[in-house]
């Protein structure tokens, strides 16, 4: 992807990293990031300005088929729980200056008016039963990703330039495992995990079901056909976002085991999104290192997370700050001399 | 370790954070962490204050016989370097809001006047030349200690809780395999590695010293004993200070090679100081992994730094303020129900 132009960029930061008052290389993988993100900005002085995690949260018709731990109107208690600022992705944001800003495009259950960090852009209380029928329409799907768009142009014209992408919605393991079966090419059972703690009959349960859904959808192969059948609509407006902050030359944070499977089909309809990502973790959701693996990411943390909801971005963010940080405020070998 | 009393701690603190709204475990290791530093501070709402980021600098006689990348000088530089404030650890103490401060207990140089964030405790102008005789006399081995458990002491009154341990030495990852070596009994060769970067040729030629020195000093076999004959000056320094810190009850922030071999020491001198340790990150330098193992450490990061400095503390910082967040501001389940 890399034009000559861009070549010369790359050697010139290089020589960067390599002048500040270290030993080569000593740095690891803080300067791969730092290397990483001058290229997405093309300059040897990147800058992160207004950091946003976008949460996007739906309900999942198929929920109704037990594929969960935990009761559908979770999404919706979730939700307020956002709002109200008591979520796990509310400390962190918080701790780590990142402005979170929740969007409902799918929630079984309605909520009171848009605030500074929450927007209404409903499609549909909840995507359809994929066992029965595809999640959703062409136009819900289109629709959602549309919505993940307009938000990452609205922050991103309130000056934001690294943006992480997170989501809501119990049930949501099971159409991430789907994608990620369909355009990996994985055996199902290599895709499909606990979730938020299924036993060992309930995973078996949900293997078993998602095993028909893969069999009912099994005609779609193309990235939007497989999301419009076998996705959601939060997942869906990711894939919008994740493709928006690419086109706009943004930072993407990815989160874990659905954020990337949102990831993987925006890769897959456009695979220059692929350069715009910095992997934050590695989730304990099962699936989640061999959808890392497929796309060549190595995650900045793993610390056996599995929630969601961007967490793993908000965690990660210092360390991206501080590889931004290190190419712009150390002293070089000069002063040594 | 644990009391009667601190049992019903543990009990009551794990209950409030499986009552957090999130999946049971959701947050992996930040749990452990939580609860950790909450036995710590033998409370269910843990603070942590003022943090702050020792780093000791001193020079080694063996660096004469050529077991490092750079020449000994560098150190001198470097500490002048922590001084004007451009080293890769006052870029990530300022973003991530740790007090920097920095001891010459061994440098081979002098430095102006005392600040706010550099002190001078020099007990000699760096180590003695171990090939020939020990490192230290037993006398200056126990003022170093002192050194560090002054500095410990001294920020515990400005009200610092937390503490990370840095150091600043060209040849110091030599005296660090050197203690691995005695301290855990493991071959030395899988105790030597690269430090900032020798060849082949160089680290063959470093091993060949340092079993040199190992069979010089065999007979040294006590913590204290091993430490006076093989370590640093700025080894000792972190060993007081560390022993110092648990003493105080303040949670200790472990780096890489050189401060776990610190550790090695003070843990061999009093167990107890390990239950205080979040280690913040696996080094990319040889033997780090197997050290951790010895003290059954999992690290918080993983980012193939190999720089020292305290780095790895100040860069896994986020991560223990956002597990004690978590605790202290997440909601509960009532909400949802």
């Amino acid at each position: 992807m890399l034009t000559p132009a861009s070549s010369t960029l790359e050697t010139t930061v290089r020589r960067r990293i390599d002048y500040k008052t270290k030993p080569l290389g000593a740095l690891g993988r803080l300067e791969e990031l730092a290397l990483q993100i001058a290229l997405i900005q093309q300059t040897e002085t990147p800058v992160l300005t207004n950091p946003h995690l976008l949460v996007f949260a739906g309900d999942h018709g198929l929920a109704a088929e037990g594929v969960s731990a935990y009761p559908a109107d979770i999404t919706y208690g979730m939700v307020k729980n956002f709002i109200a600022g008591g979520a796990a992705i509310n400390v962190f944001c918080r701790q780590n200056g990142l402005q979170l800003l929740v969007c409902d495009v799918g929630v079984n259950g309605s909520f009171e008016e848009n605030t500074e960090s929450f927007v209404k852009y409903k499609i549909r209380p909840g995507t359809r039963n994929m066992r029965y029928e595809p999640a959703m329409t062409t136009d819900e799907c289109e629709a959602a990703i549309d919505a993940g768009k307009t938000l990452v142009n609205g922050v991103q014209y309130r000056g934001c330039n690294v943006i992480g992408f997170g989501e809501m919605g119990i049930g949501n393991t099971s159409p991430a495992a789907l994608l990620m079966h369909r355009l990996t090419g994985l055996p199902l059972d290599q895709c499909v995990g606990r979730g938020t703690g299924l036993t060992d009959e309930g995973l078996a349960r949900k293997l078993a079901i998602l095993q028909e859904v893969a069999t009912r959808h099994a005609d779609q192969t193309e990235p939007m056909a497989v999301l419009t059948a076998m996705g959601g609509l939060e997942i869906a407006a990711m894939v919008g976002g994740m493709l928006q902050a690419a086109e706009n030359g943004m930072v993407i944070l990815v989160d874990g085991f659905i954020a990337t499977a949102a990831l993987l089909v925006a890769n897959a309809l456009n695979p220059s999104v692929r350069q715009h990502c910095i992997f934050c973790h590695q989730s304990d959701e099962t699936g989640h290192k061999q959808m890392l693996y497929f796309l060549e990411a190595k995650p900045l943390l793993s610390l056996d997370l599995r929630l969601g909801e961007g967490t793993g971005c908000a965690l990660a963010y210092p360390i991206v700050q501080a590889a931004v940080a290190m190419l712009n405020d150390m002293a070089t070998m000069d002063i040594l001399t």
